[in-house]
């Protein structure tokens, strides 16, 4: 039954000619009126082809999965919102009566300061760092793996719909400048050797050393490059803060925090964005270099090494804030400096968290933002825009011209086709914002989802009307990228577990909950970790104030103890604990994604069945076909006259016909099989 | 070329004699003497099918990668012995100036004893307890994702060489049981709606909720069986140790220790080989009350409860050596008791992994020799014996009977095949302690090693002269087991690390050495890891001694500090190293592991270069002969005489002959594939 639908479906779709299916495409895909639809993936590949048909398929999957995971997130902030009044630590920063003094966040210009200044920040950083965070970094890293369940099922059922299941990739031959460089190669053997050696020589990795070589040193020297701009941002940063405090304005004082933080993630993204261009030219260098075997090695050399820039390019950052940004700061009297004048920052009160998310937003927006909107949309419409006025003058002649033009050469004034990677990699860059960091950003997943909505009409518009229509190419599979997609799942989950029990004050106040408290309660949180300093411990005291103690965010022992200034204790617990947490959290979340992995079958059920059906359908068909010709053949043959002869004859021919046939469909099938059989004479 | 010598060999054996077989699998495969030489795997499928030559194969392959993972064990042992009298702590126990007195290891028997005592002991444990045991843990994980690669080459290489490519597990019938069910359920059914329902009946989860709920609720029963074991045997060791001490014989009293210990062991031994039976019926009788639909199901289904009882029974009475001894002693002046009376063990000095090793060995020896020796060869020896007895009267009768009878009669008189469950469970067990405590007992690969050449002779003899030839089963795999290996390697890496961070001392020793030691060397460790106890702070003073500090093994304050007693830093900060050790090895071995796989091709490169060629091949062929058949026709068709007609009729039959094999190809070939090429007629 479903077989006669699907060779319906066939039928019909040979009959679309190619002006109609791109009118059709134009209405039904490339149109923004039409996003809450599901996408005419079928229209698509047949008009370009199943490697173009894929992408958008499994772009459709990412956005569709994407809407369940950011109902979630937008709960999980709003759950954040609404208990942000209820937040113990907070409100004991926020009350009026709470005075305590803190140590100075920078040296000379900072002056000593009130936590309840901090309030703000306090209350801001509960929306990102509440309990619920937990719950949502262990959904995201399951959603991850039901993404990927769920691709391959999608992949499986299109490969049925659209007869790939059989579709082996032919070997590929080799490039040209392969082949030029083997040929190279055996000249120069032949000058050595002086006689004639076999044609079969190949690059072997002794050839390819220096290239291999030239790869590792400039990857290494471009990751370099990487952390060199994030570690001038930090510079950037200390500098300019300490210029602004000494600023004569009140107002430029007061926003000191806000202006440093935006400006820094902005000349970030900045950075970000014109790395990422100099990086994917860099890729390319060094795979041409490398000089790959075959266009297919070729492709996925260069997807891996930009990816492998790319990736660093957006989170180092991210990763410096997440993890190392306050942890290495010293201790009031004995900072620890930079350059020696360049005292290492500090986290606002309320943990890093908060800075991560504003870092984590503003590197995501804007990397959506600019490189979708302006680079995807501004570009071409200039270039559109350029080329019109050019040819302003002769306009008429023009218009006349390309009325009588063929579609083909029509096509000729469109960009060409680029290849699908930087849309790939625009996707997984995207995905990793998703789930590496989501611990901390719980609106990632709305953000994503809004931008591919979008993104998805946009690639759509840009594919039939602005792009040459690319040489349809066959695929089964996403290739490389799905692999890329599973290590950054995996990744995810470790980075989740550190985000959680390091950048997030979750752990601190598990402990303080449940060892410390002397009634059970977050009350005395705030105080149990603030550490005691004594100001005349100050080596120079800048600041004349009168003898007393002030507190600073550390677990260290107060100068009255034996030991005063060490580490305490608590700071041990607290990182026992944060370790154990870490340890529990990825054990468990790759277990249960081993389990999703393992409940849902890789291919869908109805599939699996219809695929054994026709099987069934097809060798019962052939096996009626062969009786009946071969009782014809007896009843008729066996009397001998010129009748039967000639129709005997005519049998032999639609024999010979049906055998031929028969050994086209053989011919596919051993194609289609990676089996052999041997002929046993 | 390697096409021909393929056919080649498939001819010659065909052309052996199934006694000649017999005859051949006796000399060169079930014969102690030929321990040496790789398994003729080709005769062993020949005579017992594909799926008992895969288990040899695996069962080859297994003990072919044990070797190397021996040899680098013996030589981890040996570096032990080889350091053991450099090691400063060990010496510093020894020393004849160290008198340190320890807390009584027991209640009102034990006395105060001095460190000296435990020299033996803390020699002994260096031996499994040095820098190279990390190395060791580390290259036993790559090791076992080494064989894992290994095995999937090894399988497809089979696989090609049996002409298993194509190979498509049919779908079974439903079982009998199943059936009768499904009958009840519908006639059920017909009699409440009083009218024909569709036949296409089965059994739903709501259906099988009773006998799921039964699973659950005996599996859970069942591990707790074992866990009560384990306790009563823990209440055995420590009352037999309180009896002992006791004993008026100093002899007794000496050797208190050993003999609590190996007693223990044993007992432990008894327990899980009869409760291994136990399990294996219990596991039959829950998945027979399961009622699965297909035989493969039943045997799946079975195979996972038997594992994980079996496991657990194997395992259970180690990890609580490992992970919980000596952990849950509370400290002296407030012990912790079971049942108000017996206090908790603890440890010997240095550490438990003496005695985890003690536990392992016995527990792996045992199982290994009386598992193999006594069930496999001495039941059915026992058996042999009985019935030979028993017709000793009409023996000559006999014996001139069994002359004239066929084969397969006298092949009746042999024990029934009963399956590879238990030979494949035995050896997953193996591999379990092969790798999962590999840390604490580096010898386990060359026991392991050393019983499965044993074994496989012995399996061999037994496949060969004391079972029926069990019915050919074709199968492309090992099936679920391939599953359970790849689990129990993943478990591996996890225990090991904490084997390393919490059971060894390897830790603590690394943090005094780095952080707490005066002068960088282990000088003085043994004096850290003990923290003093006031004798005057006891409840009762059972041993009138005079006042003075004793010592025990913990990080807790002296007694003279502030809070005396309570958990101290030192002991937090060595699980806060603890816990990032694990942190670190875990996800570096499970890099690594993921390198190896990335690394290694599932299918060898001459394999699939080989499937490659022979399916152009043979279309080639396929194509040839076509051609040659369309151009006879055409040639000698034309002319129309009575001769060429004969001609062209034996042409007919020949093409149809021909055309019915190529179909019996197709048939195969489509079967083979997983495609299916749509008829649109």
């Amino acid at each position: 039954h479903s077989l006669v639908s699907k060779v319906k479906t066939v039928q019909i779709m040979q009959l679309i000619s190619v002006d109609c299916l791109l009118q059709l495409l134009y209405e039904e895909w490339a149109n923004y009126s039409v996003f809450y639809k599901y996408q005419p993936i079928g229209l698509v590949r047949k008009y370009f082809g199943e490697k173009i048909g894929l992408y958008f398929a499994w772009l459709g999957l990412y956005t569709q999965m994407l809407i369940p995971a950011s109902v979630v997130g937008v709960i999980v902030f709003l759950y954040g919102c609404a208990t942000v009044d209820d937040n113990i630590p907070s409100m004991e920063i926020c009350h009026p009566k709470n005075n305590i003094t803190m140590c100075p966040l920078c040296d000379r210009v900072c002056s000593y300061w009130k936590l309840s200044t901090a309030c703000g920040t306090a209350r801001a950083s509960h929306l990102f760092d509440n309990p619920t965070t937990v719950f949502f970094s262990i959904f995201m890293a399951l959603w991850a793996a039901m993404f990927m369940e769920h691709w391959k099922r999608r992949q499986m059922r299109l490969n049925y719909e659209w007869d790939l299941t059989g579709f082996e990739e032919e070997e590929d031959h080799p490039r040209a400048e392969y082949e030029f460089k083997v040929m190279q190669k055996s000249l120069r053997k032949d000058k050595k050797s002086h006689h004639k050696v076999s044609t079969m020589e190949k690059l072997t990795c002794r050839d390819r050393l220096p290239a291999y070589m030239a790869n590792i040193v400039m990857m290494l020297l471009m990751i370099g490059v990487t952390f060199a701009i994030v570690f001038g941002v930090i510079l950037y940063r200390i500098s300019t803060k300490a210029a602004l405090h000494m600023s004569s304005s009140s107002i430029t004082r007061n926003h000191v925090q806000l202006t440093v933080k935006t400006t820094a993630a902005i000349i970030n993204l900045v950075v970000i964005l014109i790395l990422d261009e100099v990086y994917g030219a860099v890729a390319r260098w060094l795979t041409v270099l490398e000089i790959p075997k075959t266009d297919k090695s070729f492709e996925e050399r260069l997807i891996f090494k930009t990816f492998i820039l790319k990736f660093f390019n957006a989170f180092t950052p991210i990763i410096y804030i997440a993890f190392f940004r306050g942890r290495l700061v010293g201790r009031p009297g004995s900072y620890l400096y930079v350059f020696e004048s360049y005292r290492m920052e500090e986290c606002a009160h309320g943990g890093c968290l908060m800075e991560l998310c504003i870092q984590l937003s503003i590197t995501m927006l804007g990397k959506q933002l600019i490189q979708n909107n302006l680079f995807e949309i501004g570009i071409p419409k200039l270039k559109k825009l350029i080329r019109f006025i050019r040819s302003k003058q002769g306009a008429f002649q023009e218009e006349e011209r390309q009325k009588k033009l063929q579609r083909y050469e029509t096509d000729h004034f469109l960009e060409p086709f680029a290849g699908l990677t930087p849309e790939y990699m625009e996707m997984i860059i995207q995905f990793g914002f998703v789930t590496l960091f989501v611990a901390s950003f719980p609106l990632a997943p709305l953000f994503a989802l809004l931008n591919n909505i979008i993104e998805i009409r946009l690639d759509a518009k840009k594919f039939v009307t602005e792009l040459r229509r690319p040489v349809a190419a066959r695929a089964k599979d996403i290739g490389i990228w799905y692999n890329i997609l599973k290590g950054v799942a995996k990744v995810a989950v470790i980075i989740n577990a550190f985000v959680i029990s390091f950048t997030s004050d979750f752990i601190p106040r598990m402990v303080y909950q449940y060892t410390y408290s002397p009634d059970g309660s977050m009350h005395g949180f705030v105080n149990h970790t603030l550490s005691y300093f004594n100001v005349s411990h100050f080596q120079e005291v800048t600041v004349s104030l009168f003898f007393c103690l002030y507190r600073y965010k550390d677990y260290r022992e107060p100068p009255w103890s034996a030991t005063p200034y060490e580490i305490s204790k608590e700071f041990w617990t607290v990182l026992a604990v944060r370790l154990a947490f870490v340890i529990v959290f990825q054990n468990i979340v790759m277990l249960m994604s081993d389990i999703v992995d393992w409940l849902i079958p890789d291919i869908p059920k109805d599939i699996s069945l219809q695929i054994h059906k026709e099987k069934i359908l097809l060798v019962d068909h052939f096996m009626k076909e062969e009786q009946r010709k071969i009782h014809i053949l007896e009843s008729r043959v066996s009397t001998g006259s010129k009748e039967v002869f000639s129709r005997s004859n005519n049998n032999i021919t639609t024999m010979t016909h049906s055998c031929s046939q028969l050994h086209t469909k053989c011919t596919k099938a051993s194609n289609a099989s990676n089996d052999v059989f041997i002929v046993q004479s």
